[in-house]
């Protein structure tokens, strides 16, 4: 399961105003707490700050890197800010994975060069000009288009990171089942490749989102999901995560679980 | 999603005395806490207490359905407790379930007169004089042979609750896998015949054993269980239940998990 963490995103008011601030301090602490609580990766994203997007990006980068040892999932809704990421990322740390592509071909074309020069892990959503379908077998049929396009400009399958899409059940009771049902498909069609979610959507309206979000998160990871965007610092989260791997078989003895829990990370709090 | 409470059983020390001290008032408390708590049926077991043991498990359903309005599930390693259990259930609650058959020729011969007079439901373990299967294929042959032979003597599928086993995933990390496994193929199967688990043997041997059983919960739910012998009276485990529910489509429009919410019922506490 790889865990990548959330934070960074300057969609949440703080984070925003850390990067139009340049505040280095605050963006290496919430880096270094990620990865303490159990992040692999970490998500960057910088676009809803102002000031010159291109320019925030790099020093966002530069920024983390300086303080953690692992790599970063460059996101960005602007293809300019995600090459500029990966321009300044640093590959000794780890393959830098961008987020993300979708089935539109505007995007599309205008990234596949880039993905191609970088070798870069790229999350690619199941959707498209069309907007997200609202069932699993449209779903399926662009993630298997652009795994193809993907695995034909060489990105190998481990590399590509499926994004089943997630939304509402407050909106309708299917919600949560054409994603599992994708997440399922996928995974039998392509053992290799990875499938991600950013799961925090599915409890939108609805009153204890974290409940919500921490059961969807075990219902996807017994449908094959393993990676997901997430905040490792929410140690209720981490615990159940790690519950999960061991009762899925993926943990050697419960060794990781048992570890874990004589850390003091198997913490039942809220 | 049907909850038995698993609390009324005599391997439990406090409630083996209540029953060998025919403790009219605990015996009840604990009843009627579990119908608060949000259970549909009260799973039965006297068992391990000393005494008359047939006329402890007559003594322990009329105690019981004094005080609550749903069905009991006679629980006995035993068929002639079994028999007494069904001889005094009250019928106007409901359908009595017993607890349980398995393969195993001799005790399934000796209860098949007694659930074809009661036309009881059934609760049948994925076992037989071989003991627990290792592996799936195995566990759904037998269940498949048993559903056959209760379906034969006329019990309906809905009333047949098959047990895929649960052995702790702390001796051998395919355990929990290979329930899941089997609870598949069965749903897959039968649509109708009901699966249950007593799910806490999972967690054997390892630490925060609650963590791991309220994960396990979720996973086997996603798998298509739809019914599970546990404490009604934890708050966490049945808040994950309800939000399991609507994740899997089986809440109309959340109302169930709204209502929870309003009513308290979904804390978030260890």
């Amino acid at each position: 399961m790889l865990v990548i963490g959330e934070k960074l995103n300057s969609t949440r008011k703080k984070v925003r105003e850390m990067i139009e601030n340049k505040d280095v301090k605050s963006i290496q602490d919430l880096a270094i707490k990620q990865v303490e609580g159990g992040a692999d990766i970490l998500d960057v994203n910088s676009s809803a700050a102002a000031g010159d997007k291109e320019e925030n990006m790099k020093w966002l980068v530069k920024t983390v890197q300086k303080v953690v040892d692992i790599p970063l999932c460059i996101d960005s809704p602007n293809a300019e800010e995600i090459e500029r990421g990966l321009e300044v990322h640093d590959w000794s740390k780890g393959k830098a994975l961008i987020n993300s592509i979708t089935g539109e071909k505007e995007k599309l074309n205008r990234l596949l060069p880039t993905i191609k020069k970088y070798k870069c892990a790229v999350i690619a959503l199941a959707m498209d000009e069309r907007g997200i379908p609202d069932n699993s077998k449209t779903r399926v049929e662009i993630a298997d288009r652009l795994i193809k396009i993907l695995a034909g400009i060489g990105v190998a399958l481990r590399d590509i990171f499926i994004d089943p899409l997630v939304v509402p059940i407050g909106t309708n009771d299917n919600n949560g089942l054409v994603t599992m049902d994708t997440i399922r498909r996928i995974r039998e069609a392509y053992p290799e490749v990875r499938i991600v979610t950013g799961l925090s959507n599915i409890s939108f309206g609805l009153p204890e989102r974290k409940l919500i979000n921490q059961v969807f998160m075990i219902l996807t990871m017994g449908c094959g999901m393993d990676a997901a965007i997430i905040d490792p610092t929410d140690k209720r989260m981490m615990a159940i995560v790690k519950a999960a791997m061991a009762l899925l078989g993926e943990d050697n003895f419960c060794g990781e679980y048992i570890r874990a829990y004589r850390k003091g990370k198997l913490t039942l709090e809220k």
